[in-house]
């Protein structure tokens, strides 16, 4: 996997990341390591047991996420990737979707994999 | 300057940056260096010159920046810092301002500063 561009890396996490939030959300902590830092809404969490709480106790259930656009930079380790996507999140019973904005820095595993490193959510409020 | 906390530096370098936007565009070259990157509305430009061009020849002159939140994380090489800003962007003449997010990934040089190595920018249309 060290061998994908970053497009193709950013591609396949950014579909693998909002499907699990939508179907399986508790399967997101696993994309994540004892140093990450998640920053949702201006709240900051540390590691991947902390975030995976955070995300299971947002207040609201069922979602849906539409992405709109996704940007790709290489950045700081050897094959870490900075991915920006703009989206939509759709919550189960509501009318409206939110406009959203997230960021994830992704760093390669030792074991041909990719972990989140970083990652900063804010919606975007109209 | 490298004792600055993230948040710290964080702060003033989005002061810096759309201060400088706003009054004298010109002078952001100097924020970037050879190897940086700024992906802007989809389009890749790579290094400082390239990126001054760019910045240059936007379709629109005079404008203010109006920032709405600032989260940061530590990223990267030691002392670098992962910058996600999210504002509104009034162009001179329009009456409605554009939303919009950007995320900067700023290293530190040896000189006790930093400069801007990662740069996207995205409009968040309504």
């Amino acid at each position: 996997m060290a061998a994908m561009n970053p497009d193709a890396v950013a591609r396949a996490f950014v579909d693998h990341y909002y499907t699990t939030f939508d179907v399986n959300r508790a399967g997101l902590g696993s994309l994540y390591q004892e140093g990450s830092m998640l920053t949702f809404e201006g709240q900051q969490v540390l590691g991947s047991q902390n975030i995976a709480a955070k995300l299971a106790a947002l207040p609201f259930g069922q979602c849906q996420h539409k992405v709109s656009t996704v940007d790709c930079q290489p950045s700081g380790p050897p094959g870490a990737v900075l991915v920006f996507v703009s989206g939509a999140l759709k919550l189960s019973g509501e009318q409206h979707e939110l406009k959203f904005s997230q960021m994830f820095h992704l760093v390669p595993t030792p074991h041909g994999s990719f972990y989140v490193a970083n990652d900063i959510f804010r919606l975007n409020y109209g």
